[in-house]
């Protein structure tokens, strides 16, 4: 297929990585069978196989090649990361009680909250089994201090929510526990398998970082400013669910006492009516916070096409920096 | 403190270990604690303080020393072990919907379930973490088999609840995930960081596995011939959650058709009556299955005993024999 019809750099990646992904896709299969419970696949293809786009085992894969890999650790670790995006999935299923994941039912909806919690357990110590197989002691430390940013930031989510005095420092480190830290992780044990240079390792790294923080920020300004047909979500969500995202964490920063007084109804006691979400649009717009939360977005995607400029120039590096702009082009 | 006020073998085990679990337990205090989450520390100390009996964490300490460590990692394995044990207890608690912890509400009724998934996940990453820091990657592997027998014999639990099919097959790979898998790698870890002749690792390991098997299978019996007053559980609790304990599946494979009547309606269909118990406790005395669970456990303690032979002689070796004994003593 030629790049014309390919447009979107995840579809060229994808491309580029055929015969890699089919390795991982063979790979996760393999690994998902439980000799001892049979429920464990049962729950787990139903996740897996619902696809998602594989950002993440494409990142790592992308950061291998790029970095001359040879081997076949490139292909576990991209398991490894998918496993624990997986798992992160199905504990969030549990977690949010939310009723839809990537346009299906839930897991915990179709079996219940007990197989959720266990099954997604089962994931991370696979995916733990399939990380000691590299032999690498580096790439344990990478991901288990990634796991602890993510259950911290889960954990910051949960406390922070509903809570007006929520910084925009707290929302950061919220952001890299939900999205930036698998992402930043998924690119560096890429570089560091490949035996790539201190300076390469530190770019993949930082590229991850900040194209997981543009990504977030963007969804999040999607609940707001999106086109419910393509994002498969209802704007304003995140309002109703009291969540403190960017644009509403700027305009209660520049709130007046009676703009205050709002958000202290709506989203600290949850009292919402009809037409909230229209003042809380017009309050962002009238801050202009919206738009101040998509030029932050499109600063970490730059800063994420920055931090490649160390890497070998190589196709995989364009399509890696075309998928920073991509992320954020949504919202422009 | 001599030997006759201490005559529990885990009593004598704390004493001969109290530096090494003094370490352990300001260890496991220092890596609680979460910068970004201060949650998560309100959580955990209210489990990890209500103590439970530290078993894990010793049986790493008294291999290690047994087999003549030197250096900290057995700290940090000892703390590793009851951080995983810890984060299994707060999972089990959403799962089970239990009310009570070590005679204590449980974590998600004084918080939620949403805490209880994400602090678990939190001690597992800051296990992993933890164990990283030993630079060993056959303790890696060891930890991650186990925390994988640990969540499938989870799911394998909840699948086979409620089901007369389930084998004694089944059920010792249960008791393996709910106990004997920690118990064997914590054992097993002790020897490894101690350079120890693989003999005696794997003697550690068969110990482990065995006193973990003994343990739990007393436990289970102890549900039916218990006294209430010392296992702080109800006669029965199991029967009446529809468990399928050993004596119970023993039972179960000798019913004539009208005793299997009986099991079909009271634990696969759940219809129990008053006195229900009564007639269950007389088909188990009737086909001896009681007895002969004590003597199954009694059979895992001697191989836990024999195991230990290979190892050299030392007065903890004497006490994690005495400790195999005792755990099937309150049996008789």
């Amino acid at each position: 297929m030629d790049q014309v019809t390919l447009s979107k750099p995840h579809d060229r990646l994808a491309d580029a990585l055929s015969d890699e992904m089919r390795a991982v896709d063979r790979l996760i299969r393999d690994r998902m069978v439980s000799e001892h419970a049979p429920r464990i696949p049962e729950i787990t293809k139903h996740l897996v196989e619902a696809g998602g786009k594989r950002l993440r085992p494409m990142l790592t894969l992308a950061a291998a090649k790029l970095c001359g890999h040879q081997g076949d650790a490139d292909v576990k670790l991209a398991a490894t990361v998918e496993f624990i995006h997986t798992a992160t999935l199905l504990h969030d299923d549990v977690v949010d009680e939310s009723a839809q994941r990537r346009g299906r039912p839930t897991a915990n909806l179709l079996w219940d909250n007990k197989s959720s919690v266990l099954v997604g357990d089962y994931l991370f110590a696979r995916s733990f089994q399939l990380m000691t197989e590299t032999g690498s002691m580096r790439v344990m430390e990478i991901l288990s201090n990634a796991s602890a940013t993510i259950s911290e930031g889960e954990v910051l989510q949960l406390t922070a929510a509903q809570d007006l005095k929520t910084t925009e420092e707290v929302y950061l480190q919220v952001v890299r526990g939900k999205t930036a830290a698998l992402f930043a992780a998924a690119c560096e044990v890429g570089g560091v398998i490949s035996g790539a240079p201190e300076e390469q390792v530190d770019a993949l790294r930082a590229y991850g970082d900040a194209l997981g923080i543009a990504f977030q920020i963007a969804d999040d300004l999607l609940d707001y400013v999106g086109d419910a047909s393509s994002t498969g979500k209802n704007v304003g969500d995140d309002f109703r669910e009291r969540k403190l995202t960017l644009p509403v964490i700027r305009a209660v920063a520049l709130a007046s006492e009676q703009e205050r007084a709002f958000w202290q109804r709506t989203i600290e006691k949850g009292q919402q009516d009809e037409g909230d979400l229209d003042t809380a649009m017009e309050l962002m717009r009238a801050h202009d916070t919206l738009e101040d939360t998509r030029l932050t977005a499109e600063a970490w995607a730059r800063t994420a096409r920055e931090a490649l400029e160390v890497l070998p120039e190589h196709p995989l590096r364009e399509m890696l920096s075309d998928l920073a702009d991509y992320v954020v082009s949504r919202l422009s």
